[in-house]
């Protein structure tokens, strides 16, 4: 299969992350692109007035998370960090209907084992900087925000999500056979606790706004075209707090997770690069880009 | 009191497990038969087609936890658990208004160290494959489960329970002067969160259905007659799930709990031991088995 | 700023605990007072006959929390621990709208590192012997208790607020740039779970009672009027558990988050005297004597 037909059959499958159900096929975990390597994957705003960045992402068709996207997103917000004048940071899609689909699939599929463990770190830096960012983040979900999309939602500090029933999220690995790793495991647990994570991760939920909200893994929900607005306001509530005060109170709720990673690291990409490079998983993936190309033709 | 005596007045309060309240006795905690030793006190139907097995408990009055049921239900999952073809398991009572009333108060009365060791053995056996079952484990409540009942029940994947209100369920081992060892408490606290453990078990906290639906101990209430055809439709949710997937992640949440016994695992037995052979504990059972005596006449 | 003028101050802002809101003053954290040194700032009534003991809080005007007053509580709540007889305590307050107003400021601006070590310790002292108790402890809120006054309450067994909108409860210690040590947050997590405290802790989130009730702060709202007979039937019904059962499944869910403190008891002082001393918090709170006095005049 053809980078190129991947990007077509992703493209057209964008808007359908459809919510999990009896006798459908399982809903997109994963995208793939290519093209537009020139174009920023990201696009950042930065007010030194409000001392708020926005940072969109901008990588057609679904901000799938690949090598690429995953390394100017970690430069993106390395350089927010490093600016004393950014206290807050809202992430948000420029993608109509999707905020990020989490992983790209075709980082995992037919790759060396050096290129995935390359990518597994990718992906862990991502989650280390942003859990552990001192910035206030928030996420204004404007779209479904699968797998790893969720992931990225739940480590900012507060979720607020578009109230459109046909926008879901959750971590559905599990759909693909795929196994989410601890510290996703840990990142939802630490949001909506044991026992709902058990059941989600288990069975790859995916939630549609309400149900998000009513288990916790939203904060809030506000129409749309609203969700700019409201990510901006909730930011204004946090920048009230002294920072110093909150972001000592803020490592020490996460750094027991983050030192579990840290301490982890290498054991972590090698146990992804063993799971994800069998031929059992292959064959997996496989078949899951079949069907997506099936679903295009 | 002979055992006799002890098994007809347990029979006879079989139905009578009493939601907590003033100036009522503690409900029955534990019970007792030592009678149809001989039958099966596990009857397991199996489904090669769908894959799932069905496990009735059906050992009168109450289902009982003995060792010889104990022994017999390990024997029984474990069968299962090596079969491939098996992938989902339902437990379920055929006694009537019960689902399992416990651990049996005469392994624990009157017995020698050795003995109660081995029986103390055999609940973490059950506890241990259970938790860890590779298997889909459903539990269909159909009747009061206080105690060990309850945590059957609460290691189970996923708890359905008949929507009548004279049912309970809770660990309630505190009534007795009894106290849930720590992986009662951690089973219980990785299903409804630290808080309501805390209190459930210093009370000794029985929950008719509708309360324990709310804080979560159970995740569905149905009509008693039809509890087990939702639980066969749950199970369909669930193998739709790729087994190896769900079962890593399964491991991934449970693990740490199961290894906390696995590691303690003598020392908990020996724990067991001078705790229930302790003069006052004793005098305590003893008081116990003579309410339910005087209640008898 | 004279002792006597922060005296001043504070008593007249004892009725005024805002719930925090934009542009807002930040909410009393914490209180001072020095007079009335030679009164008791703790009144116990102790009933032998039902087994429980009340002990008031009087310490004008808002029973923040001194080092005098830290160590005549825990001289009080020993020697109810001694005493056989005494299986409950309840905990209320005297002084008109407040329960406690938390740590007493003035031990923690301009006072030598030995001395607020002293301090420190009493705090922990305080804190380990209540969460650790063996009675029955049942805080009767019945006024604001932010701060040190919420962790006081955190620490008991139950929690019943009066229906009171005005009066708020929670761990704000944020918002006067201090942060709340690991074993606030401990304690809270434990009643209301890792992401509600993640939240509350960073934003120092003041609740008023039915938003307390809802998050799990507290367990039970009633009129003012009727909080000491509310907790005296609560208290009756804890009675009814046998004492030994009860207070080992206690010692059971507390004793991790218990150790995790007694075991770093010093690492703990040190932390808070070098965090208090800095020249950038001392300012802080000198900041906000200069709120509260300006308020006054």
């Amino acid at each position: 299969m053809s980078l190129r037909a991947a990007t077509r059959v992703t493209r057209s499958l964008s808007g359908l992350l459809p919510r999990w159900g009896h006798g459908q096929a399982p809903p997109l975990l994963f995208s793939q692109q290519r093209n537009n390597s020139t174009s920023p994957k990201i696009r950042v705003e930065f007010n030194p007035t409000s001392g708020v960045a926005v940072m969109h992402m901008q990588s057609p068709p679904v901000n799938s998370l690949s090598l690429d996207f995953l390394t100017e997103f970690c430069i993106g917000l390395e350089k927010l960090e490093m600016d004393k004048g950014c206290r807050g940071l809202i992430i948000t899609s420029s993608q109509p209907k999707v905020f990020s689909a989490g992983l790209d699939i075709l980082e995992m599929y037919g790759k060396s084992p050096e290129r995935c463990g390359e990518f597994w770190k990718a992906v862990q830096e991502m989650w280390l900087k942003l859990y552990g960012s001192d910035m206030i983040t928030i996420a204004a979900i404007n779209g479904s925000s699968p797998a790893g999309g969720c992931l990225m939602a739940l480590t900012c500090d507060y979720r607020i999500m578009a109230d459109q029933p046909r926008y879901t999220i959750g971590l559905n690995e599990t759909l693909l056979g795929i196994v989410a790793p601890f510290w996703f495991k840990d990142t939802m647990a630490n949001t909506v606790g044991h026992r709902t994570t058990e059941m989600a991760l288990q069975l790859g939920l995916l939630y549609d706004p309400s149900e998000a909200l009513n288990v916790g893994l939203v904060d809030q929900l506000v129409p749309e075209d609203q969700i700019l607005s409201a990510a901006t306001q909730t930011m204004t509530k946090w920048l009230a707090i002294p920072d110093h005060a909150r972001q000592i109170t803020k490592s020490m709720m996460r750094k027991p997770t983050i030192d579990r990673l840290t301490s982890n690291r290498e054991a972590d990409i090698q146990n992804f690069v063993n799971f994800i490079t069998k031929d059992s998983i292959q064959k997996s993936l496989r078949a899951y880009l079949e069907i997506l190309k099936k679903k295009k033709t």
